[in-house]
């Protein structure tokens, strides 16, 4: 039998401990356990940006335990949970502040949950003292009911994600997030950036207009130039073929407005 | 029977080879070790940075054999050692400059100490070439004696960690280390901290004055606002709720006094 | 038996998903493998620093699947392949751009080599869609010819990797990277060093001469100065004890070049 998966996904970075010991706090707990680091590179605090990568990658990931921390509320009253979800009975352990439910919802949604608890330990390293013991124990075989206090799923808190907008030859659209090639998530999905159609769009931001092409792969355009395409999770995104959407539009924001406009012909 | 831990941190960094080369040449000398990455992101050659997030965290970590490397002086004449500790038998291995006995102090200190003898190969990368390949032997089961020379444990060299000091009305820190939220930590306790007392004090640093508020979560104060708080590991730390203390103080490095003052009132 | 291993070096970085998701699709493929990351911060794109990187450590990994993803013509019309050498049975994967034979040919050289065929999901993601799931599946006991189409090995892309020319008194080379330390390391090697001869040198590089030392460890020269060493890989580098030269040399990008010239004595 393969050995139990947990996947562990937080803004903590690289740099610090923080990962490393989870890491450990969850082998003490469960020493046959595998762990997969998923992303540790979420923007310190950014639930809406983890609530998107968990959900958009956790299919990928074996099934199994799913730890995912991003905690600005850390210590306050915000609950610490687990949930299981009604498809392939995947568990998800991180804080009640709307990271966790989107990706549930890719597995018919939580229909069990229970409430961590507080630290008994510190007040601002709950990745540490809350989540990665429970995490351990789950992986272990522990039920939810042995790790917590059930509660009615319903009441998990939910984030509205931002969501583009298709308005005659307009797409409104957000950055969401820029990733390592400079490249640049927009809230839009493949879908509306389908429904825009021509071939040619041209692009607002930040008061400067650029033409864009519509493509599927980078090298569909030549180098140095702005495509717009599908990514691999199904969302609009910008990129330059060898080099950083990001940079040719001189810096791209979380939250930044992006317009994608028809262009007449 | 769980598989043999060897925890694993350094000043390597993860943009190069050299985390994953030590990883390889563990894998090698020991297939079956679970390796788990503790921390790498130690600044560059800081000994004193290495030994003091190497103390804190071990008891976080399994049992195992502890890789350790800071190591500025490598391919000079300080001695490379493997070390046991009086409780849990814990193996550290790593440079003899600092590094190790702190953590080692943690466990009852090493009651016995190998050196590991000079690298037959490099002399820039003795983790590959000497603390890896040590630290797979043992985790393979071989004795200390079976991977280096005895000398007595009392020759290890110690380092003078920075201490804070309380001193009336006022609490003379230094910053130790910067994390990825931007927290400050000091070097100071937080028993310090508790005896300094009140819940307002006044901040000093690089010739500028700020209120900051005792507290116990980062919630505890107002989004913005400078807390100073008791960390996870028991230092006095800086924060700011929802944003970064060392924005907010202009920048902060490693050795920089802070004095933390109580108010008049 | 221990299990199968797949190292994995890619210009990913560690900020983003693109690594853990593809350990998750390695681990639903096969989920005994063993995921060993070797490098994920090769410049984005840079397929000669990853060509490099790989050629050097692949000895240092155990043998297995060895997984390798710099792909700037990711969707393009290059090819994706897995390839055998002719020791060890070493099996690569990733695009045919030239990043694989440089670490083939430390292994005999590709004997069987094909063509892993095009995606069916992703134009920008074959981390994700073609080259993981290859590797489980080849890390599973899959034979080349089950995964792909057979090619003649000797079609596979070869790049001209740059090379430092001894000329007289003179070493003229390149700058392949920097590491993490301020590590300047060069396209000459050390067999070029030792060539060009005497303990003193003179360096030339963005219009400035700097006097440079011929050492073996950093600890050989003062504190701040300059050193030229073969380094671990057998390389020509530059260093400071106890510094940076990358930020001695006012910044160092690759491709810079960089004169090496016995001082006249």
């Amino acid at each position: 039998m393969p050995p139990p998966v947990v996947s562990f996904l937080s803004d903590y970075g690289h740099g610090d401990e923080f990962v490393g010991v989870c890491h450990g706090v969850i082998a003490r707990g469960c020493p046959s356990a595998r762990i997969i680091d998923l992303a540790h590179g979420i923007p310190p605090g950014d639930v809406q940006a983890g609530a998107i990568v968990l959900r958009d990658t956790l299919p990928y990931m074996p099934a199994g335990v799913h730890l995912a921390v991003v905690d600005p509320g850390v210590g306050g009253p915000r609950r610490a949970v687990a949930l299981r979800t009604a498809e392939e009975e995947r568990i998800l352990v991180g804080p009640d502040n709307g990271l966790l439910p989107p990706a549930a919802e890719r597995f018919g949604g939580a229909i069990e949950a229970v409430d961590l608890g507080d630290s008994p330990i510190s007040r601002t390293f709950h990745g540490r003292d809350v989540f990665a013991p429970a995490a351990a124990a789950l992986a272990s075989g522990a039920m939810l009911a042995d790790v917590g206090q059930r509660f009615v799923p319903a009441t998990l808190v939910r984030l509205a994600l931002s969501e583009a907008a298709l308005s005659g030859d307009e797409l409104h659209a957000r950055v969401v997030r820029v990733d390592r090639f400079g490249n640049v998530i927009l809230d839009a999905s493949g879908k509306q950036l389908r429904e825009l159609g021509p071939e040619s769009l041209s692009l607002e931001h930040a008061g400067r207009t650029h033409a864009v092409e519509v493509a599927r792969a980078f090298a569909d355009v030549a180098g140095g130039e702005l495509l717009v395409y599908e990514d691999a999770w199904g969302w609009a995104a910008l990129a330059v073929n060898g080099g950083s959407a990001a940079a040719l539009l001189g810096g791209a924001s979380p939250g930044e407005v992006v317009v994608l406009r028809r262009t007449q012909s």
